[in-house]
């Protein structure tokens, strides 16, 4: 396989922030020239397809301040420092829905925008769901709104891109392919 | 429908590259309360999943800075400013394949990071590829590899994490879930 590697000359951090970073490096590429390479870096983060009892997927409604609109998502967040994925999975179902579960199973994983961010994703699954008596509060900031939803309904939000994100729609075709159980 | 919107209070322009710029947003909350969100701008972005007569999907094999390694991917590559997402698909799908067609089929659009990006993908399609004799260049800092798998090929690559980001894992299961034509 033909190494394409491009190596890093220079670092030039640009931000760091409480949700990313970012830096511009400067790198060798393989023809010897140098380029300039746009950087996010981004703790990573996980989400939840979380199937009722009834065949019924939880999903969260919630505005996204960087597209100034309101997306239909599966619950999701961001890795803490040094946080296993399994365990940043069951905060984030207890946070945003209510419910925990003993019986989580990884899906899959991927990079969600390999050109200038590092982001990756896990994404988990659970039909097996507990209501959680009191459960913990989500982060002062979030505001989010609880749907249930069949997969046929599921999939006319598609249609009307109110379900509009890359976890989600993979997780729509997932649930299609494989079942909801 | 709850209104969840967060009014922008102040913008502060933090980076403008030649991919993406940054911007930390003061927003008011829905409660009233104050927060910061950090938000990448992107032009958006395109992606093609190029079937051959033989049932093989092509990919491309490319060194991504990000994340420090080499990815497997579909062909892809950013709008170009005010440029119809066709007319980017059918440039990439020629500078990194050497094919184009006339017969594309939109499959779908999704934002990659919702949390922190405006970076929209729009997905394509097509089993009806043409050689070009002499293919417009890629960029200059661009460098790709191409390989021709089977769907059952590229589903060992998910596997074993070559394949490894959003839209061409979207893709893989498209394909299985509504064949290769």
């Amino acid at each position: 396989m033909t190494n394409f590697e491009e190596k890093t000359v220079h670092t030039k951090p640009i931000f760091e922030g409480k949700v990313i970073n970012m830096q511009v490096d400067d790198v060798t590429l393989p023809n010897g020239k140098t380029s300039k390479r746009e950087i996010v870096k981004h703790p990573g983060a996980v989400a939840i397809i979380p199937v009722t009892k009834d065949n019924k997927i939880i999903f969260v409604k919630q505005y996204r301040k960087p597209l100034e609109k309101t997306l239909v998502e599966i619950p999701a967040g961001k890795l803490e420092q040094g946080e296993a994925p399994e365990v940043t999975a069951l905060r984030e179902l207890e946070e945003e829905t209510g419910y925990t579960t003993s019986q989580l199973t990884y899906v899959t994983s991927f990079y969600t925008s390999p050109g200038f961010a590092d982001e990756i994703m896990y994404l988990y699954k659970t039909s097996s769901l507990e209501k959680v008596e009191q459960p913990k509060a989500m982060d002062e900031d979030e505001f989010v709104e609880l749907m249930e939803l069949s997969l046929e309904e599921a999939e006319k939000l598609v249609a009307e891109q109110e379900i509009h994100d890359a976890k989600t729609a993979y997780a729509i075709l997932y649930l299609k392919h494989k079942g909801l159980k």
